[in-house]
């Protein structure tokens, strides 16, 4: 269901993501369109889409702010990649394990500014007020989550491994919350005209959403799964602060802590899989998946039921249904 | 002489440039506020203030221009002194050297952003259409400097030794003849009102400009001068490419080819002082630095000439004199 409702989006703004990228066989072109090509789920571009039609807007409008939208999170993808020394997206190599980190970097930048121009078009589209407001949301938005990354990146260059359940969600409330939930859905509502009223329901209920989709993302990453387009195990190699391991940190034994510090502090590549799989068993021991996965559904209980409280004004549209089989997959999905 | 004008462009522009910058003490806002304190001489900005002056703009619609290219001048400052494992920039650590690489790739994200945050505030100072003209030029300069920057990468990575002259100028005309001098000077002029003729004979005497820059440049970069803010000899630890390596390839023998070529394929940090000193004694035995300062002569002489004759036509006011004191400073510098 939600699947179609992804595939269905994608079908409207890929084409008109295309055309924005280099066409040539040069490497530089190729470089820039590998990870739009792998295209992804699509799902904040779903965000905005059916956010835009659940508050009445017309869909076509939304099309190129959701383009510009998947072109910010490929050059997000392509330089957090190279920040977590990822191995794999979407099912495929990361971009700077084909061609290096340097060349990987420079992708970005010419995606982020591939990003920009798309949204200037959206001027002629939106008038100029409208398109304006668009700009300065993504702006604030990607401003605060380049903030949130650079904590991120200092939890694991300064190995502070004692990182609480405050701090976890500190970061998922900007990364996850207000970048992967809360703007999607207000700029598909202000292209709609919503009323500031509906701007700030949509963050009542996207915060718990916000939450709900990392930790199960973060669950999803301690399984072996075909579906999921990452290595198994990727976090824990790239050193990543989930509530697994906060929760197994903060009840396991001293001696353990210890064995689990030494194995955080290392750097990538210089993990074992078996050290890997020592924090995995450490986490079944102490259940630190199912307490995860208590509050991955605990949020999503909360998201749902405020989506439908907040919304009950709204009609029972085609687009209302979809979004809410959205937000349902997205806080309870399992690949 | 050009120094003042340097600063005085400088004074007027970095007020209009700091309130876009973050203002905390936490580390995030102290790293990207880093670059742009550390200021650097203004030449981009000064061009752009200049060239609007020399058409008859007032002085302060060019100001938030300057000050947006100069947050994508540390922005690419950033990324570029990271894609080239630099040293010094400005006579202080690379960012990257402070903070480590993906830090600092995050800080030039930022500075990215806040580029066309500001540029997107001369909507209101200039009006649309014209706001708009400026963000396309940009747009389009920078990605062809992006995809410039790819090019000289690749050299690096591939280790391609036997660059030609014609190879290294596609480069430079790139990066220092659109990115450095034709575009900043094209922005004045749009500003100002210029005529499309006028903004083709910037084209005319800013190319050979740009090449006398750029040899120049890497001539100082063979010096050891206090006022230079790099390392001496950092081209060749990194790497570069320039006229003199060229030269001094094609002319030396094939033992002493096989040298440089064994030198050039070693990663920065494995350059011994002693393999870089015997590419410079190379350089000077075959008169590399003299044929280089030879073409730098030709083309700074070329810039003026051509500057001197297409622009007879407008008035000797002070921004005319300014701009012609920069250029010669530009093409014929030596610190």
């Amino acid at each position: 269901m939600a699947k179609k409702i992804l595939d269905d989006v994608k079908a409207k703004v890929w084409p008109v993501y295309q055309p924005y990228l280099p066409k040539g066989d040069d490497e530089f072109s190729v470089m820039v369109r590998d990870y739009p090509e792998r295209q992804g789920k699509y799902g904040r571009a779903a965000l905005i889409c059916l956010s835009n039609e659940l508050f009445g807007g017309k869909p076509e409008r939304a099309y190129l702010t959701a383009a510009a939208y998947q072109a910010g999170e490929d050059w997000i993808l392509i330089h957090d990649d190279f920040h977590d020394e990822s191995e794999e997206r979407r099912h495929l190599p990361c971009l700077h394990q084909i061609y290096g980190e340097k060349h990987a970097v420079n992708a970005g930048d010419a995606l982020h500014m591939i990003m920009w121009s798309m949204l200037r078009n959206n001027h002629q589209l939106l008038g100029e007020t409208l398109a304006r407001t668009l700009e300065d949301k993504i702006h604030e938005t990607l401003l605060t989550t380049t903030k949130g990354q650079h904590v991120e990146l200092n939890w694991i260059k300064n190995n502070c491994i004692g990182v609480t359940d405050d701090d976890y969600f500190y970061k998922v409330d900007i990364i996850s919350g207000l970048y992967t939930i809360i703007t999607p859905l207000q700029l598909g509502a202000i292209i709609a005209g919503a009323s500031e009223s509906d701007l700030q329901k949509i963050v009542k209920f996207a915060k718990p959403l916000g939450r709900a989709f990392q930790i199960r993302d973060d669950v999803l990453n301690l399984l072996e799964k075909k579906e999921y387009g990452k290595e198994a195990y990727g976090d824990i190699y790239e050193g990543k602060r989930t509530l697994m391991l906060t929760h197994a940190f903060i009840n396991c034994t001293p001696s353990e802590q210890e064995r689990v510090a030494e194995i955080y502090a290392k750097k990538r590549k210089e993990k074992t899989a078996g050290e890997v799989a020592y924090v995995v068993e450490l986490m079944k021991k102490y259940d630190s998946i199912k307490y995860a996965q208590k509050f991955a559904e605990d949020y999503a209980k909360d998201a749902l039921n405020i989506f439908d409280k907040e919304f009950s004004h709204l009609p029972a549209t085609q687009a209302k249904q979809d979004l809410r089989t959205l937000i349902e997959y997205m806080a309870m999905r399992t690949e």
